[in-house]
């Protein structure tokens, strides 16, 4: 089958041949159809060396994966060939407090795991090739009616990311609160449909782009920002003086890191979404009381179940530009050239339906 | 090997020999180190007729188990032969929403499960034999340092079905809270230690029997009462007339579901475990405001690991009376002429330690 | 000033002419905008004895209240003449546990409030008159911009009685949850209201009536049913055969609380708001395991603060028929005749803007 | 009457004669017990210019308070002359959101507050004297039995201060859980005392002193380490490799905010009370998943009546010496000098009990 696999680090992808895996006891096999292609993969295609990461290539691209059940190794019940399915990207030991928890991002025993810290498409092979290896059925979530494999690809990531950062807010998000979200990229104006869905809390979007902004108000946000000198004194003039309940940033730099802690009221939650690599100094007065600042990753099985229940009732909607898998390191070169209109998902071509 | 067995439907269980298990893919193989004999038994064995459960006999008896691991079925990983474990009881289908949250005792889809509604013990072979099969590894907790199976075994049923019913209501149980344990025998003098070691809430223990008003005290009970017409008159005037924040009623007959919305306050907790057959009516103005009543069935794997942790630290500690597997006819004889002090415990005769 | 009273148990009330009162120290005189015509003042005028209830007649009707603030009494601060106001209706002790976390709707020491489990219209004076005394300025909450009192005083009991019922389970209603309405009145167009704008929960509405079925529709209920055999069975059907997270039960009668029972789920909330007398018998195996059954009883000062946020934003909105003071008499008289639109509202003469 | 005032800002607080209060509406004349000695008086007296607070000298000191009601303002209910109370320290506005939920540490409109962000003994007059006027009742608690002034006074700040930094997290604080207490000091010999209280949590306790570590011990700590090197390598071999689940850090310096970080887990919570003025960088990377980082500060009324509970019944206990009001120049010097054992209390002359 063809493959879009990572060679080495600091490399580009390649389009090869591989050898269709075969799943042994208690693996799954997935047909493909869809994969997301994701701004972490260039991170990851060109910002490592060897020992960089606790894995190494080579290794098929693409952790934003649904398809159909194609094949169950010995051992697996539940499921059914064609049946159609999202797979949860983290895969951990399985056996530790914390996957046992059903939260394998958090996994205790990253050393046990299938690799430390990744899983397919990071380090193992991932979804942009016409099958996929899935180490254990429990990764599976079947497909609600309604919800199409290049539909729910991107909830996998773009979609639970943000769910997963909103939802742990949840007992923050009454009538009377507003929610913050800095950056209205893929994941942000995902998040903001998180927001709309599941809470009455008003939602104030902030982005430097004025055609992010208006889909962040297409999405349902109350109050759409650009950044500047006094964006935290209008968050609190919108807010009646308080301030934020809670601020999720989805860039992660400097800037933004300082604009989340200045409209943040005390109590509030600061979450960092994004990877942009700032640095947010917290001291006893430096920020409000008892504002929390923490970072999240991805999401657990259970939030994805939710996230694409959203979706299906169309409630949580990604925007897609769909590639064939020949296509995909062009996919890939528009991403990196910023000229892909919402997320990327590469569809293998025999099930690509355009 | 010698496995005791329940042949049909209102019998005596006999000791036979059978074949010892293979583990199949996914599933693990246990050598029995103990398995707790339960009352549930004894009702299991005559009081059900052909039809009246959703699986029959014969199987072999035992559902509160902890032993080693004996043999790992293909694709099992995280485990290693020779290291002990506690069985987690309730076996669910494993891939519905309420199975990947953890929470098998209520599967959505017990119709997929091994047997519906059951587990090793219940409809499946159980505990009381020299090697138990469990059918996924999931259902397996490490024993931590400190805990022997003998100790273990009462653990996973007495002690996790009171643990689960205490630790639902964790929020209701500040250090101003009184909780009322009605009832105190196997799982009631298990309860009164969760809530000793966990919370900083007043208890109150009742029981009919002096001896169990002592073991409660010796428990930690801060006051222990025997039924009767102003108990809950007392539990009021002990709680400066508020009332109790939780009641947990071990036994569920009528008089004591009574005595339970008698003595508590608005906003309490009425948590019925024992299945003695009473009930309780409901009405706008016959309980306290906002008094939730509700059953627990068991607990979940990650409230078993809990649980043994408490009991490798001497914080949770079930009394026990040991019988070889030989014996095991005569430990539900005794258990049923309610000779047995604490829990009985079979041990299969190559691993007894007297 | 003018006062709708209720002389004497068992009669019908009566307009009266009454002093208007001087605020002593901390009271607060409030102008009344309107007063909500309820229900349950029906069943106060006609259904008790005296020693029914722990307080008597005469008093002014009316526990629904908005209006602008008076005057106010020596050392109360935090508010100014003419603020428009809504007033929180259970007025409790004021220094129990509860009461200091502001849940006076379940005042542990009932017996030191103004009066006993009552308040202003229920014991007290209430606010179907010119002006209202209100105790203590913690009963009052500011209206947020734009809600005028006419829109709020239903809200203080109609709006925030379902709010309270629902937002207590708010952790039980993520996005794949489904509740159940039952009854489509004042409250439970409302309460449908309130699930929508704060969950992403499906809501299946239950009414005997076509045009009740029809107004959950309008509010948002993904599907409207009328009571029936197969009525659990279809409920289960709509949810993939799992049963209902929530159900609300606004009725109250043996059937509905029948209904609830029926079609929840293991672990599911069936939460009482409706007094129509009936009994649900709770037992071991009769309701699904850790189905929490319980009343509630109206709402606190917190959740009113976010009760009016929602009515001010367009998200809850109670249909509303106006009468002025001079015909509050014939208000009572129509909605005992089922015959009044929506909620009954009486604005007294001078402030009656039609 | 006798109070020791500090007359400015930088300066030594004096003793002087002033006027007995008299309560106006509203207000509560506390007779004083015992007012608590804190570190934090030596920050205020030492470390502030003009215009650094929002208030200013001259006051009385003192804001950890316990005494007698001694005359109730005009429309002052449920308390009664002789009545022993706490006094809740943090004074907010009352009528804000956040006061109205009771937290009135953080309040949303300090500005309408008695003093913004201060209270008696910050800003305005405190308890080290021989009356306190208190401007409103509802920062009263009632000392429940067998708690005196004397025990209660450093329980409302110093017991008061660790339990709300701990609470907060007790959903994190199962039985496998470690909380780590870095500084055994006035609050983290308490914090040590509410963990042994209410959880099951393993505590490890981190002070460079040995007799603070002696301290810890006998306060319950199941580990007690000194700074160095290998702590946190220490502290994650005592959890299995896991690390801790809660760290509370008392000091709040650059190194111990360090060590909290190095030692915590994916998920834990990283709680500031110390106000040693140290920094933690937070970025995306640089602490463990989903690691929360906040401070908090003080705690609220409802928290205090919990707290006083625990001290009534022994199970928290401040070491305190007690200096009488004419010595109480003396506590604060000796304070300085590091020489008091346990938390100084001062008692007026007239309630002395030696």
């Amino acid at each position: 089958m063809k493959a879009l696999r990572l060679p080495s680090w600091k490399s580009d992808p390649v389009l090869e041949d591989v050898e269709v895996p075969s799943p042994g006891p208690g693996e799954v096999l997935v047909q493909v159809g869809a994969a997301g292609a994701c701004h972490s993969d260039l991170h990851l295609m060109h910002d490592f060396e060897p020992g960089g990461l606790p894995w190494n290539p080579p290794f098929t691209l693409g952790h934003e994966n649904a398809g159909w059940i194609h094949a169950l190794g010995a051992g697996v019940t539940g499921f059914e060939p064609g049946q159609p399915v999202a797979v949860v990207g983290a895969w951990g030991c399985g056996t530790c407090e914390r996957c046992l928890d059903g939260v394998e991002t958090y996994c205790d025993r990253p050393d046990l795991a299938p690799v430390p810290g990744g899983g397919g498409g990071l380090g193992l092979d991932g979804g942009m090739a016409e099958y996929l290896l899935v180490p254990a059925a429990r990764h599976l979530v079947p497909l609600p009616d309604g919800l199409d494999p290049v539909d729910a690809a991107p909830l996998t990531d773009a979609g639970l990311t943000p769910y997963h950062a909103i939802r742990r807010s949840a007992h923050k998000l009454g009538p009377t609160a507003t929610a913050v979200v800095i950056g209205v990229g893929g994941l942000g104006h995902l998040g903001i449909q998180v927001l709309k869905a599941t809470t009455a809390a008003r939602v104030v979007a902030v982005d430097v782009r004025e055609g992010a902004r208006d889909l962040a108000a297409r999405c349902g946000a109350d109050l759409a920002l650009p950044p500047g000198a006094d964006l935290a004194a209008q968050i609190r003039e919108f807010t009646g003086g308080r301030g934020a309940d809670v601020v999720v940033d989805m860039v992660g730099a400097d800037a933004t890191l300082a604009t989340a802690a200045a409209c943040a009221r005390p109590l509030a939650d600061i979450t960092v979404v994004g990877i942009a690599g700032g640095t947010l100094p917290v001291s006893f007065f430096g920020l409000p009381y008892e504002a929390s600042v923490q970072t999240t990753y991805w999401g657990n099985r259970r939030e994805l179940v939710e996230v694409l229940d959203l979706g299906a009732r169309g409630l949580l909607r990604a925007e897609t530009t769909i590639y064939t898998l020949d296509d995909a390191v062009l996919a890939y070169k528009d991403l990196a050239h910023g000229t892909v209109e919402g997320r990327a998902v590469v569809v293998p071509n025999d099930t690509y339906r355009p």
